[in-house]
């Protein structure tokens, strides 16, 4: 009987845990609502970069400047998806969840390209900022066609 | 009639500028979506931030991560407003385009609290992140009382 009380009380508290770090948190469709947001943020700006890098001589600073919202917004992307929040109004598909590791080396992948694109966009390469951004691109396919519904 | 002439000739050629102009940039209603969604993702961040700078220790690296996607969509989202975006599905008042200098300075007041907010966030001072908190929501108010309708 000594053993389960202590279960028992064992068990409240780890639950107490879990609720204390769960009201932390914030509703499952905010993570909704801010992952498709913070999507269209960066989608912007990979419409504004494409025809800057495509131009013959792109505008350098104006590059960088878009670049780094991209880049910045990478990270920001990635803590979109804690756990619980694969239901409602999403087309995160629950891979997501269930292989942990492919999803976070995908994400690793696209932060790294948005850092380089940010690099070359600083460095004023032509041929570079248009070559990386086809990589980035790539990078933000190759994710949404392994994790997100059609 | 020679002067009609070059008249026409200018006007075509200011026109073609428009023109050209007018082409490296992004349809209106994209604009309306970004600052949406640039919004939101404010929002969902500022949300996140609130109870981090009101707990009794607030994580300061947490603080600092959230502070630093706050003050850097800051300037981004200034952007978000060229002339000619303020028709369709927005909230956006004339005003923004018809007193762009008072527009300006509220943009203007909400990046360098926004920045501040990061700058107290890093130095660690709880008492200094809920001041600045406080203040900083209130520069976030005051441009939405005077420049979105209700």
């Amino acid at each position: 009987m000594k053993s389960k009380r202590i279960a028992v009380v064992v068990s409240a508290a780890l639950l107490a845990g879990i609720a204390a770090e769960a009201l932390a948190q914030q509703k499952p469709e905010n993570y909704v609502r801010f992952r498709k947001a913070n999507q269209q943020v960066v989608a912007f700006h990979m419409r504004e970069l494409a025809p800057i890098v495509k131009s013959a001589k792109p505008d350098i600073a104006e590059a960088t400047r878009v670049a780094n919202v991209v880049a910045t917004l990478a990270p920001v992307f990635a803590h979109g998806f804690p756990a619980g929040t694969g239901d409602g109004d999403t087309r995160a598909r629950p891979e997501i969840w269930s292989q942990p590791d492919k999803f976070k080396q995908a994400m690793d992948r696209y932060i790294g390209e948005a850092n380089k694109m940010l690099e070359v966009a600083r460095s004023g390469n032509a041929d570079g900022m248009r070559t990386q951004f086809g990589t980035l691109s790539k990078a933000c396919d190759s994710c949404h066609d392994d994790f997100r519904r059609k």
